[in-house]
């Protein structure tokens, strides 16, 4: 199982390490870390790097396919040659996966027309613009395109992906693994359940 | 407000990136990820690679100190310099935290001694050799160290300590930024919830 998440400066980190490190547990797979060039990625906000090991051409046909959101997405969405490269590996993926904003690039590169699809709580209405419909929900599975929600979400999606691919006792086990029995310490992580002055904070913030 | 992550080889990346991807948000902070070199660190399981901008020379007080967990940490347990360094960031620190194992390298600094702790539930028992008293618990606070169980609760424990620190309107803000509204596919992330076969399974991997 070969599976590639794509690495860019200013992405969210989390958005990558989620899932990779749900992923990374699939029996006899690989994960690799691709850029459009190797080597150091700036991620978005501080002082943190991550390491592209592949090029592009490196990573032709890979069996999962994670991109990855952040502030960095909206300069990927006008890189033709990342775009091109998506929708190639697409064509023989046996998954096409995203988290947070990863979705808008999947949504330019043509590959969500008429699918079904997530991204965070701001960036869901972008996605109408790319012929997807979107759907509030965590994770959402159209084909084999499964998209997430925003930033954590990616651990959910992860551990979905495994339960299809791998069956439920795989992907129960790697859960345990990873402690993942989450216990957020509000119950504010989406906008329906946060306040409205918290969900305008974030929205003016993200229009500046 | 100045956060400093240890990183080593073999240490489980989301250990130090759920926390990471929290604290960052927190306003006018710094995050830095400090080794005992500074350079390439390798991540437990994979080609994943992250980098250490600062050595321990580099940070001395850190306002948060944060150590990780992972197959790395067995390692580091044995390190004085590390230990040392750890011990020295602690007097002076507002929060000494820990992820998974991470508590584990705590432990063996001394600092424990006598403090309410927990970690990955397959490393609880090992805390009692450090003196310290293990609490089957998400996130455990005991003065100011605040120590997290396994992999992912290193998310749960510093959106805590954001509510600790800037309060509760700044740490929902965050956890709704990164729309922290888990969803876990199944119920079995703690071991009292998974089934006694994938809790055995576990357990034999990790004795092997």
């Amino acid at each position: 199982m070969d599976i590639a998440i794509l690495l860019y400066d200013e992405l969210t980190a989390l958005d990558a390490i989620g899932p990779y490190e749900v992923l990374k547990l699939i029996p006899n797979s690989r994960v690799r870390f691709v850029g459009k060039t190797s080597g150091p990625k700036k991620m978005n906000g501080s002082a943190l790097t991550l390491i592209a090991d592949e090029t592009l051409f490196d990573v032709q046909e890979p069996d999962i396919l994670l991109i990855p959101g952040g502030p960095g997405a909206t300069a990927i969405m006008k890189d033709a040659e990342i775009l091109g490269w998506i929708r190639d590996a697409h064509e023989t993926s046996r998954w096409t996966t995203s988290v947070c904003t990863g979705s808008l690039i999947l949504g330019v590169s043509g590959i969500l027309m008429g699918k079904k699809a997530t991204s965070h709580w701001m960036a869901m209405n972008s996605l109408k613009q790319f012929g997807s419909e979107p759907v509030n929900d965590r994770v959402v599975r159209d084909g084999k395109i499964v998209t997430s929600a925003g930033v954590s979400a990616g651990i959910d999606m992860a551990l979905t992906l495994v339960g299809l691919e791998c069956g439920e006792q795989t992907a129960k086990t790697i859960q345990l693994g990873i402690e993942y029995d989450p216990r957020p310490p509000f119950d504010c992580g989406s906008p329906e359940k946060a306040s409205p002055s918290i969900v305008e904070l974030l929205r003016s913030r993200a229009n500046k």
